[in-house]
Formats: structure tokens, sequence, C-alpha cells
């Protein structure tokens, strides 16, 4: 399975605007739940039918619409047509393996965003799609699984913090978007202290074992880069964005959120320099070793050869070696081989071999 | 034969609007095919002669011709001719070696982009040029071969799909380069899953093949980039351009496919640095292999140089050795090699070489 | 511990303006201390509580209040209430883990960005969070720890130089901005001056503790670039904000603290280069040097192999083997060996192994 | 001698304006050829003096004076005053080392760039620099040798090709660099070819020789790239001038030239990744079959190793060694021997080294 | 000593007005020499005290003063208010290792950048800051040691060159920045010879010193890059300036520095990759002689191994050995011996491994 791009040839060629939802299936059944409140009143609920939700779009209030589950299309339609939506905005909306993106359009604005998430329990980063349409009064944000990563909004929102219930739909965007960054931010540092750990081993003991993490984090890297690099991007070209729908005073969260992705961003550019470097480091060491080891092998070698071949001489069955009858050849064999390996040690110990 | 660039020496310092057809000939005969309609009228037809085609010019709908096959010139100074093209125009579509390209004339705006579509049956890449001329009214393009790729467009236009039917020329030239587009992202990610695939047993099983392996998606990679970087500057450009034939309306579409071939191109980037990250943990591995092969090695023969030694030490013919004659020499020599291995063995544990 | 990049999972979703201290404590007690002059006068003194500082702020004169420790949120929020401050900004100082950043508000521009200082005694580099918050008339500067870094500042408006007691807030700014910056070159320089004498030992006596010090610093020039780079974008944005605190005349200094920080970050650039140079001059030296092992050893081996395959010839108890009852066999075998070594001793010297 | 940059230190503060040729001389005498031709009539002819040559410059058609050879200093000096050109514009004309440049004087507009042109005899790459000063009806250009390259322009003048003889100095001036950028092409492509060659029998056998072709076709491509990129960044800034002699018009064959250009620029990048990679390939393909080659070594030694060893023991001469005496010992140990090396084949290949 | 950069820790916190030289004293005397001009006057001379200089300023000529030596504070401190010059551009100009820089004062502009030398005698180079201070009729330039770099200019103005007697300081400033960026292509021309020589000899003897020789030059590219790369910026920026001090008539001369820069700086960067280009192909051969040597010791290892394993069965002392009577047996063995031997070079002739 390919996990950087998948594209399935049925849907090459498909109108734009054609409702088709291209991901997963990762809940049984969809749940919408509404939170519509000024700085006074507060309703929250959840709802069975979209026509419940339809009529708090002509209030003054902010509703805030999350809708868990994309796979069914009647319900896609419904708020299509209930919010009186482009079908290409619901089409993008389904499209969950499109690149984060801003696009205006008449009367709403959409925000695509990968959501990653470290799941305690398998200890595993989970990605999901985003999907935020934004308009005057009314923010739908869709998920493709139940989460309830934006409880701590709702908390706020509950507590009647004085900034989100005064503020618009904008607000209530940039509190969504800014925790999706904070994610990035924990999701990189958890790695990160992966990353960190196995450099302060790297040295000490290098082994094959080393190769295989440093492998799967530089995957598990460009596993999360792929989702931030172009949330980057899109984030800045909505604090650039003359939408209707943002006002101008959340540019200073926006600022703040630009600087936030940047930094994931940056972490996660240096540590993919660190992975590299990491793996330069154990393959130099590796090099480094094998020196060693070769350089141990050719002194014990090159000591013994010629050890061997001397006794090897004296081994022949010659009839006439005037050495061998000498009474004491063989004391002043075992000398000349000391002798030999006194020198070649001194040798080698010259050569700072060892 | 050269893949990446291919420049005939004939050809250097032709005027730029001689018409001569510059590529191979992939069809044996020009196709002609007209789809011409409105939101309510629909007329589809092959034709033989340029003639039929010309008058559709003038009416209010919009025509689509399709010309397969590129190597007969006299149909294509026809059909110059038959729409009052410049000859640049035409030259530009039949020189199929060129960039990607946008360029505005006169009367009509010029768009090429090369065509990448995995063929079922060979599994390999088929690179087309496809050249697009548009005007207000008139849409026509040409392909090398004959190719069914814009079927799904035309099943559109039949089954009078809205926003096909009412939109203009722009938009069906949206709807063409959609299609292009993700052909692109499908073949990537083709490719991907092979690379991905490979990632896996990279660690396991490292081998000669895999060297053969990584080669051969550098080289696939590579050539699909020659495609998708210039056509993301094209649709680029394209986007950004204030052509007379390219409406308001269809900007929104032209941000979607601005964002498709960019996740095309990213896709491509990623796999062209994993692939070098794969080469690096191969060669990283194999060094490391490396390693406990000579460990294995010196390993053994430290241990048994010495012992081979001795047993050449009492091989000698020496008429006078005195260890010869002790009735438990060699029991003796056998429990001092015995120590000497294990004393070996235990300094190659403490070293950590095995 | 992660160094690059640390998110409290707990800080996900807080409100932006939340006063939640996020650092670690480095100071027992918060120490206010307040310098207020103009051309003329000048008060300095340690004050216990906000309320006798926020008197200053109506005066016509220069207010530097240094805040030295973030942990007491109450003062922070004295603080906040006292200067009439939006929460937001306060917040942002209080996360000292966020990127340095210019941030204009509605009555002050807030500058963070991280100080590096080298610890004299362990000989390591020490960061802290540095915010600035600016109005027309008064400056807050708040630190992490208690530091004396900013002394050479109050030495100057003590000894009356006249162009910081004639300065505004901006000047002051600057003058604090520049003692960071200059650090940087400081500590940059010092890890330089290791890495060139590095250099310096790399070819002459290559070994592994090298490898270590080159991963070392690596490290510590990621750490630091860390810190620089964002802070040079920082200071650009800085340089170029149309802000109502900064005024004209401060330009031209704003304009050297960019050229510097261009020279720090240049600097980091060119360290980071070098040191990979490095790594790969040791790893090719490496290699260098296996060669001329396996070349003695190759070379020691080879000459000795057939020498003693010989002797093992005529070390066989066969019945007959006419040589060895020739007279003179010993010595031509003598002489045969010798030749052979010769032979080959010639070989590998016209080989150029040594 | 320096290919990539050559500066002559006795060059070294001489005014810009002082006319020196600073190149090689590679043709003997100056030649001076003339074509002037508009839509109806053409005077082609070869001149001695440049008197003959100023009169045309008064005249209403297009005036093209090709001046092969530099190094006739007088003769510049004659076309500087005969034109009434800057000096400053002649003394760049005899820079030949100089970088690709435009530049607009009062009375004329300057374009140098590098023509690379493939000598079929020799196939080497011959560099030469061309200057185009151009005016409202002149274009004069200069090359350094007598070169045919722009014939087929002359021959379409000649043949009366409308869009030539129509067109001015500004379209005549594009003539010219197309032949120059399409040579670009072809240089790159042949050179690619070669490329692409040596790619596919790098795996199949790879030996030292491969190294030395990667090592030439690298600098040549060096050489090639240090041409055409300034070639490509001069081209973009003439599409971009707002030149009195460049016309409206000519501006669609800028944008092909920008395309052409672009293209060569591309595939040299392109083509240098690739070599890029063979190396890498290559040095992890040698490193792969040394790995093949100490398994071999290493199975073969170890297998040998104890059975050489147990040969040894019972070829000592110890007086009391039990087993030689007993009758099937000799068989014994060769049983022995066979287990040993069995256990070790079996060894290896659960090892899958072979 | 650090050579990137040199940050002196007394040097933080100083206020950027304060007259300090911070370079290394490299002359004994400061000499002040001035040259006033205009196209038809000149005088010349060598002066002692700043006074005489001071009544240069207000004459219509040009005036052109050059100042050898910094160390003299006092001297400084009289051309400041002689020219009545803001005390930060005479703390910038003894600031001798800042970044160049061009900064616009009120009443002048500075303009600094290194000038890089090849020392004739020892073939070093030598850095050294020039400062040049711009006003509309006096030219101050700043030298640390005692130069004859710019003799060509005074000779230029001595022999009443026209362009440099009419231009005013803009066109001097130019002709000296000029000299700068000469000599930057003269050093690295110098340089470049020595890298492109060794390129050559690389491939046919590779050994130790190579590397040596390769680090050498990149920390001597590097060097030299350390100035080129801000010089580049910095002249940039000064053709960019919209200075009261440099006229419209200059601007086609610094369009030349321009080039002449970028010229110097793409050779930089040229030779850059070639060094590690170099390196790499180093690299790689080293490794695959290793292959070589290896091959050797392995087919000779593995033909005698055998051997001496047979001669070492028919050299042990079993009373029962069969072969040993038979009176053929030593020849069959040494028939036996030469068919292995035979097979065994068939088998690594198969295996293409000589």
């Amino acid at each position: 399975m390919t996990r950087f791009i998948k594209k399935n040839k049925q849907h090459i060629g498909l109108p734009p605007d054609e409702l088709i939802f291209r991901g997963q299936k990762k809940i049984d059944q969809v749940l919408l739940r509404i939170i519509d409140f000024d700085s006074t009143n507060l309703t929250e609920d959840y709802v069975k039918t979209v026509k419940e939700i339809s009529e708090f779009q002509h209030k003054n209030t902010v509703t805030w619409i999350n809708v868990d589950g994309l796979h069914n299309t009647s319900i896609m339609e419904e708020i299509t047509s209930a919010f009186n939506l482009d079908t290409l905005v619901m089409a993008e909306v389904l499209n969950t393996e499109a690149r984060p993106r801003v696009i205006e359009y008449d009367n709403c604005t959409l925000i695509t965003i990968k959501m990653l998430q470290n799941d305690d329990n398998s200890n595993k980063t989970i990605v999901e799609n985003l999907s935020l349409i934004l308009t005057k009064s009314v923010l739908i944000s869709f998920q493709e699984r139940k989460g309830d990563v934006f409880e701590p909004v709702r908390e706020r929102i509950r507590k009647q913090k004085k900034r989100i219930r005064n503020g618009g739909t904008d607000y209530l965007t940039f509190a969504l978007l800014d925790i999706v960054v904070d994610n990035y931010l924990y999701v990189i540092s958890l790695l990160g202290e992966k990353i960190e750990t196995l450099e302060e081993t790297l040295l000490l003991n290098p082994n094959q074992k080393i190769i295989n993490e440093i492998n799967n984090y530089k995957r598990e890297l460009n596993f999360l880069r792929k989702s931030i690099k172009p949330a980057k991007e899109m984030i800045f070209s909505l604090a650039k964005l003359d939408s209707d729908y943002i006002g101008e005073s959340t540019h200073v969260h926006y600022k703040e959120l630009e600087d936030n992705i940047s930094q994931a961003n940056d972490a996660s550019d240096d540590y993919r320099e660190i992975l590299s470097d990491q793996l330069n480091i154990y393959h130099t060491t590796i090099s480094s070793k094998l020196n060693d080891i070769m350089k141990f092998l050719t002194v014990f070698s090159v000591i013994f050869i010629p050890l061997t071949f001397i006794a090897g001489i004296y081994g022949t069955n010659f009839e006439y070696v005037p050495e061998l009858s000498y009474k004491y050849s063989y004391f002043i064999m075992w000398g000349l081989m000391i002798v030999i390996a006194v020198i070649m040690l001194l040798f080698f110990k010259n050569k700072k071999w060892f």
C-alpha cells in the first residue's frame, strides 16, 4: 500500500463536483454535533438530521457544526443544499487524499488540512483529513473519525472564555487550526525525543539495529513532513488571504499560527538533517572499526606467517639439512622466532597500528 | 537513444513557423473527431476533411476538435488556414519535443503538456505530447496517438452534466488538463508503491538486485519528473495568465489543478529523496555486513594461527628437541592449544566481536 | 529530553491568552529593576511591586523595566493590567518555547528572541528566551534568569553616552538586541575555533575520537542554528516593520543588526559545511588507510604463501620423493624460495603497492 | 590552463573602455560580411573596409553586419566611430571572457552569449563568444572564428521567407540566438546520449574505466553549464527588457527562446544528477562486490583452516602420539575432516553467504 | 586562531559609535595621500595632517583621499570632524571584521568590502578590509595596509583618461571596486588552475596526498567565498541603491560590476562542486582499488590453501597411510595439485576477477 500518494484509477476523469467519498470509512455512523453561541447564550447538541442544523444559519449567533464521518453521501448532499453550497465545495471535502488547501468560493471559504495525532495506545501517528467550511456565521468542520481533539475548544466555549465567545467563526477557525498545529508540534517532539536518544547511543555501541531505527525514523519523518509542508503553505496563504470571512482582528492570531507551523516545519527539517548526519556518522564509524579489525588481523597474521614458514622449513624431509643435526638448533630457531616477532611488533608499534 | 533531450541537427536554424513534424509517427492515419455542444444540443462525429470542421467555428456553441496523429503536414496546414491561425502556432504543435508551455497568440492561446499514461499491458509509462489550441468557441486538441484517455470527458458531455455543458472552452480545457494531471498522480502512485515495497525488503535481505531496482526506479522517476516539473510551471503560469479565453469562473478549477500538480510534484520529490536514502541505507548495511564478515574471518584465523604454528614447531625434524621425547608432551600440547583458544575466545567476547 | 522542540501535551488547545508559564523555573524570585532616564536625569532602582513601576509610564522619560524570572504568574498579570496590555502579549512572553517573533499589537510591539551565552565556567552554551515589550516611552524586558548581560547598556546609560540618553525606547531596544547578536557571534566564534583546530589534526592523526568530536560539534552547531536562523528572520522582518514605536532615525542601526545576524548565520552555515567536509575527508582517509593495510597484508601473505607451500611439499612422507635424496636439495630449495620472493617483490614494486 | 575562469593579471585596473582584445586569436584575418535587405530587395557582400559598411546605416533597410575575428583593434575602432558607438560597447565585445550579458546603451543594445558547437571531426565542443550590437536598423554580430553556423538564417533571408524579410533587427537577433540555443540543446543531447549509454553498462560490468568516464562527463557537463546557466539568466532578462530596439511583435519568439534555454538548463541539471547517481550506484556496487569477495575468501579459509590444523597436529614428531599407531587413524582423520567441512558449508549456507 | 569569524568578548555591548580599531595593526604609520582633480587640473600629494585635506572638500573638484592604516584613532577622529561625519560612520570603518555593506547616512554613503590579493612572494591570499566614504565631491578610501593595488587608477587619472577625469566620485568608486572585483577573479583563477591540475592527476595516481590537497583547496575556497558572497550581495544592493552620490550615468558600470562579481561567485560555486566531486571520485577509486587488492589476495590464497592442505595431509606421521608407499604417489600429488590450481584459475577467469 502506498503511503505518500494514492490515486485510484477509477477516479480519473470524474467531474470535479461529483460527490464521491474517496477515502476509507473510519467510523460507522455519521455524527452531527452542533454548538451555537454568542457572548451570552450557548446551545450544544447532537442532532440526527441536517434539517435541525440548517435553521441555525440565519441566526445572528456563531454556529459550529461538527460532522464526524464522511462516507454517507446523502447526508453530504443534504448539507450542501441546506447551506446553499456549491457542490464543488462538498466534493473537495470528500476528497480526503487531496493536498491541504484554502479555496475561496462565492459564499464560503474552504480550508482543508491533515490532522496528525499520536495514538497513546499504539504509539503510532494517526492522520485524518480535516475540512472547514467557513461562512459569516457558520463553521462546518468535517472529520473522518469521531474525534475529541477539539474538546478543549468546546470547553473554552462552555466556560464562557471571553475571546472565543465574542469572536466570530474566524476566531473559532483559528482555535481549531491552532490545535491541529499544536498536535504537529507534539507529534514531532515525540519523534524528536527518540531521534535524540538514538544519537547518544550511536557512538557508544554502533550495530546493525541502528540502521533499522534510523530508517524507521526517516520514514516516519517523511510521513509527517508530507502533511506539514503543504500545511505550512496553506496557512501562509490563508494569512495573506483577503477573505470576507476572516476579520482584521484575528490577523494577530494567524500570525501566531504561521510562527507555530514554521517551528514545526523547521524542526522536521532539522531532524531530517540530524538523521542524515547520524547515518553518515554511523557509516564512518563502521569504516573506522573495519580498519581496526583489519589492522588486528594483519598484525597477527604478519607476525605468525614467517614463524610458521620457518617451522615449515625445518619440517622438510631432505636428507641433508645441516642445521638439523646441531644440538642447539631447536633453541636457536626459537630465539630467531622471538627476535622476528619482537621486530614485527616494534614495526607496528611505530606505525601506530595499536 | 537519448531520453532526456533529443535534438536533431537538421532542425537547427529552421524558421520557427516551418511546419515540420519533429516526432515519431505513432499512428497510421490522422483521426479527426468533433464534439459540438451547448447546454441543449450535442453533435458528435468522426470527420474526414478539415472543411467539415471549419464551419463549426462561427456557431455559438462550444466545439471540441480532437486530432489524433500529427504526421500529416498537409492536414495541419488546412487546419491552420481554416481557423486562421498563425503558422507559428501549428509549428509549435508539431514540435513534440518542446517543453510544456503556454503561449498567447493574437487569436488563440496554445497550451502544450506531456501526457503520462500507464500502459496496463506492458506496465510501462507512455509519454505523449498534448497540444491544446483554445479560442473563444473552439478547442482543438492534438494527440500523437489514438487515445481514449479523454473518454470520461466525452461521457460527461454526453450525459449532459451541467457544468461541462454550460461551461465554455476554458472549462473544457480544464477538464482535459485535469485528466492529464490525474494520470500523473496515478503513474507516480504506481511507482511509489513499488518503491515503498522495496523499502520493506531492503533491510531484511540486502543483495545486489536491490541496487538494480533502486537504479531503475531512479531512472523512471527522473523520467516522470522531466514531464511533471515543467508541467507544474506551465500550469502555474496558466493560472496567472490574463487570457481572453479563460474566464473568471474557471479560476477556482485552475486553483485545483495547481494543487494537484503540486501534489504530484511533491510526491516525485519525496520519492526521489526516499530512493537516495534507500541507496544510502543499503550502502551502510553492506559496510556493516562487511564488518561482520571480517570479524568472523579474523576471529577464526586468529584462533587457529598460533595453534597451527605450535603444531608446525613440533613437526620440525631437529635431532634434539627435548619436548618430543616426554611421554605426555602430545597431551600437554593439546592442553596448551585449548587454553590459547579459550583465551582468544574470551578476548573477542570481551571486544564484543560476536 | 528533546532539545529541538518541546511540546507539552497539556498545553494543546489552551486559549492563546492563558497566562501559563511554559518553561522551567530558572530563578527563585522574580526581580524587577527599573531605569528611567532622559538626556539629563536618571533614576535606577530595584523595586518590589508592580505598582512602583506603573507610575513611570506616563512620564516623558524613557523607562526600561527589566523583569528577571517569569514563573510568578500573578506578577505577570499585574504588569499586564498596569500597562494596559492585551493578555495575549503576556501569554506570548510566558511561552518561552516559541519561535523568535515580532508581533505588533494595538498599543505595543512584542519582540522575542533567544539569548545564547557562553558560560565561562562550564564552557557550555546557555539559552534563554528574551521578550521585549516596546511602547512609546516604556521598554519592558523579560529574562528567564538573573542576567548581567545587559550591564554594558546600563553602563552607557549611566555614563550619559549621548546617543543612548537622547534615543527613545527604539534605540534602547536596538542596544539590547545588538548585545544578543554580538553574543551569537561570540558563541559561534568559540565553536568555530574548536572546529578549525580539529581540521588541522584531522589529516595528521585520524582516529575514532575525531568522529565523536565532529558529531558533538554538529550537535552544538545545530543547536545554535536553531536559535540563529529564526532570529535572522525576525530581525529582518523587524527592520521592515512599519511600527509606531520604531523611529526613522534608528533604521541605520537596524541595518547594522541585519548585517551582524547575517554574519552569524553565514558563519553557522559555513561551519556546518566545514563539518560535513571534515567527516567526508575523514571517511575517505579511513578508506585510504584501509587500502594501505590490505596492501601490506596482501604483499606479506602472497610472498610467504608459495614458500610455505614448497616447504610443505618437502615435508610429505612419501617413500619416493627423488629430490629429498640429492645432497644440495635443501640449498636449492632456499635458492628457489629467494628467487620467488624477489620476483614477487618486484611485481608489487611495479604495481606501486609500496 | 584553467578552463572555468581566466583572469589575466595585466588586465586588472584597465579602464572599462580600453579596446584590448582579451581572448585568443582564432582566425587570421578579420572578415566583414554584409547582408542588407527589406521585404523586396537583398544585397549580400563581403567587404574590405568599414567605410563600405557605414553607409548602410542610414538606409531604411535591415542591415546585418557579420564580423569574424576580433583581434584587429583598429578595425574595431573604425566600427566604433562609424556607427557612433560608445567605446564601452566595443570594449565589451572584445572582452570575450566576460559573462553573457545584455546591456542597454544610449543608442544600442549589446547582447553577448557563448556559442557552443560540436565539432564533428574531433567530436569536441567548441566555445566561442558571440556579441550582438543591436540598433534600429543595424545588427552587428561579432564572432571569434569564421563560422557558418548562421548559414541557415542567411538561407532563409535569401529564400525570401516572409517573416525574416519583413521582420526588423529584433527578429534577426532572435533568429541568431535561436540557433545558438538550438546548438546548446544539440550539444547536450549528444553528451546525454553518452551518459545514458553508460548507465546501461554500469551495473552489468562495473570497472575502473567507468569512474574515468563519469569524471569526464562531469567535467564536460560542468563546462557546458558554465555557458548555459548565465545564458539563461541573460535571455530571461532580455525578454523582460524594455528596449527600444526589440518590438512587441517579437515577444512571442523571445518566450520560445526562454522555453528552449530552460529546457537546455533543465537537461543539464538532470544529467548532473544522473551522473552523481551513477557514481553513487557504482560505489555501492563496488562495496557490494567487495562483500562477495570477502565472503568467498572467508568461506574458503574458514573451511580449510581447521583441516590444515588437524593435518599439522598429526605431522608432529612426538614420540608418543597414540592415534598415529592405530591402523585406521588416517581414514578416521579424513572422515573427521569431511564432517567438519560439511558442517561449515551448512553453517555458511544457513547464513546465506552463498 | 579562528578564521571565519572572530568576535572579541570585550567588544560586546560597546556603543555603535565608539571609535575602537578592532583589527590587527598591519602598518606602522598612518599614510594620508590625496589626489584632487577635475578635467583639466590635477594635484597629487602625501600629506601629514588632516587639516591639509579638509580644505579640499569645498572645492568643485573631485578629491580622493586614501588612508592607509586604521590604528591611529585620533587621526580617525580628526577626519570625522573635518568632514562632519557621523561617528557611526567612522566606527564602521574601524570595524574591519564586519560584513561587506553599503549604508547610506545623512551626508555620505559608506561602502565596505574585503580586498583579496595574491601575494606573489608567498603565493598566499591576503585579505584586507576596504572602506569607502563617498560624498558629492570627496571619496575617502581606508585600507589596512599600504597598498599599491589602486595604482592603475591613479595612473589613469594622471594620464588624463577622459572618462575618469570627467567622472565624479561615483565613477572613481566604481573604478576602485572594479579593481577589487578583478582581483577576486584573479585570485580564484589562480586557485582554479591548481584545482583543475589536480583533477588530471586524480585518476592516474590516487594517493593520500590528494586528500590533503583537496582539503587545502576546500579551505582556501571557503575562505574566498566568505568574502565574495557578501560582496556580491553588497554590490547588488549598491546597484539598486537610490543614492544621492551615485549618478545615473554610472549605472552601466555598476551593471558590469554585478556581472563580474557574479562571475567570481559562480566560479567559486563551480570549484566548490568540482572539489566535492573530486573527493567523491577519489573515494570511489580507492574503494575500487581495494576490490582489486582483495581479489588478488583471494585468488592467491584460494589457489594455495587446498594445495598446502594436501601437502599437510601427506606430512602426517600415521603409521598406515596407503598412498605413501606407492612409488608414483609424489608425482600423482603434483599432478592433482596442478589440476586443482588450473580449475581454480579457470573459475576466477570465468568470474572475471582478472
